[in-house]
């Protein structure tokens, strides 16, 4: 119904030669058939459990053109998959991306956005290894699935958690939000404004550390921060009926300039993909080269309290962003 | 940004149960963790490779709003992803559903649209083991990923056909291609515009055929025909770098009343789901209580052709529709 300068089969080709220069790269030989059939067909390391995870990200819901660049899109769509993969504690074996866009959407935007996805793919080694493609009415839609895998029954799993454990969390947390609250007060402008947002410019899944984990068996429970640590702190408590105290000081925020982002930010700001998880065990202050913070305990009462910095006890609600649609709080 | 009638939250919530009931039916346990983590956990029985398809399906591209039942927009859009499976001769799974509504979409017809997707799911006992909800700036964005399985080496791919080989159909075809003509002829109307046209009303994978053809051994190449048969055979021609002859008179044409529908919708029309195959053993003339019909032969030849009815031979050119979206040759 509608013409668009990129056909699909254009785009096809084009994904599928991008990928397989990936694909040459991969070592481990996991994708056995890749794009251009019916089904990828890939091996699964014998004894090992199968992950599936998928993520959508649209156009005005997950990015504005007129905010990111397109290599940051692409590659935070990916980045999204991966970190997934990393909260179960497993290794990434092939991504697939199905992606539609409309006929404003220039050739060069698209084709950016691929180098952002197939640049991340290549630093992680996980071959393209299908999708889809279609014409859109209105704007951009992407979704990610990527597969990976884990030895049986290792999987890290958001119901492990047990009452009287600690609460741990990778890296330093808001970095990527105190980006979107900069950019929604200010102008949209050049990239001078990411400048201080590594973690919102150049997302980076936790693979390396939630495979540390699992190989050891240190984490009980473990999830990714997407939604924010308010948010998937909950979903953690929820599917493990535990509940949490978590310490205000103690929180690892990120840093723009020389001041550490707002509180709120680093409770409820989401899409900075660290790995939030419980263990028993001794935790080392580094993992993987990245630092690793305790931020609190889990409790045997169904709610998650936060201890203030003036040590005043507050209830902590599930208040983590919904991207940037408004929904501050659920 | 905008506000939906259906937050996601609940959007997952209602997925989450649906597809928990299909959960307890499934008994291979194939999914060990469902919905509700960061990654599915599936297990891919010993010996077997895995098979990998996502398929987008997007309003006013693959569908229309007036024209089709949600609960056919839900039961095509999994029947894309097994359709896949099937074509290589693997065993679904799981499926995976991510989906991106517009706050104009009532809660009704999402409702009635999952309710088509799990009811074919437990038609085929394959359990919805996850997906992504998200919100839509326009209309409605779904995109199915089905996992499946097939014994080591033994996927039917679109390359190993070789000259001289049967070329063969299941089913009937252009049904659904004439459906569509149809209702692009008249006002879109009640459901009697569909009484003729069972693939376009109810879409059905070849599971069974598949399987059936994968066991013995039987086919060189296989593809499911979701673009059109000139199209569908195209890619197996260019795959395994054969040509094809194809007798018009012998290609079984769907029935609209008692009438067979026009050679031009067997040929090039879309979305029939039968499978197309090659094979230089005996075939039988039924499988799995599906009629299969020999169409022609591959050669040598690098090109396509049709041998008419008239005794002509013309070139036969890939014209397979790209869903309705007008471009008829391509």
């Amino acid at each position: 119904m509608i013409d668009v300068p990129l056909s699909e089969k254009k785009l096809i080709q084009r994904i599928r030669r991008s990928a397989r220069g990936d694909r040459d790269r991969d070592k481990d030989k996991s994708v056995v058939t890749g794009i251009g059939d019916d089904c990828a067909v890939l091996r699964v390391p014998p004894g090992h459990e199968l992950l599936v995870t998928t993520d959508f990200t649209i156009e005005n819901v997950h990015f504005r053109r007129d905010w990111h660049r397109p290599e940051l899109v692409g590659r935070r769509c990916l980045t999204r998959g991966l970190s997934d993969i990393a909260a179960m504690g497993g290794e990434p074996l092939a991504a697939f991306l199905s992606l539609a866009v409309s006929s404003d959407v220039p050739q060069k935007w698209v084709d950016r956005f691929l180098k952002g996805v197939l640049d991340l793919a290549a630093e992680f080694k996980v071959p393209l290894a299908g999708g889809d493609t279609a014409q859109s009415r209105a704007g951009i839609q992407a979704d990610i699935v990527v597969v990976g895998s884990v030895p049986k029954g290792k999987a890290v799993l958001r119901s492990g958690a047990n009452a009287g454990e600690q609460i741990y969390v990778t890296g330093e947390l808001g970095g990527s939000a105190a980006a979107l609250a900069r950019l929604m007060e200010l102008k949209p402008g050049g990239p001078e404004y990411f400048q201080h947002f590594s973690r919102h410019s150049h997302p980076f899944a936790r693979v390396a550390v939630g495979r540390w984990l699992r190989q050891r068996g240190v984490a009980s429970a473990m999830i990714d921060l997407s939604d924010g640590l308010s948010t998937d702190l909950d979903h953690i408590c929820q599917e493990s009926h535990v509940g949490a105290e978590i310490e205000a000081e103690a929180i690892p925020r990120a840093q723009v300039g020389k001041k550490p982002v707002a509180l709120e930010l680093a409770l409820h700001g989401g899409d900075d993909y660290e790995l939030l998880f419980t263990s028993a065990a001794t935790v080392p202050s580094k993992i993987a080269g990245v630092p690793v913070t305790r931020i609190g305990r889990t409790t045997q009462s169904a709610e998650m309290r936060l201890i203030g910095v003036d040590g005043k006890v507050r209830l902590l609600k599930a208040g983590g962003w919904e991207h940037f649609q408004g929904n501050q709080k659920s």
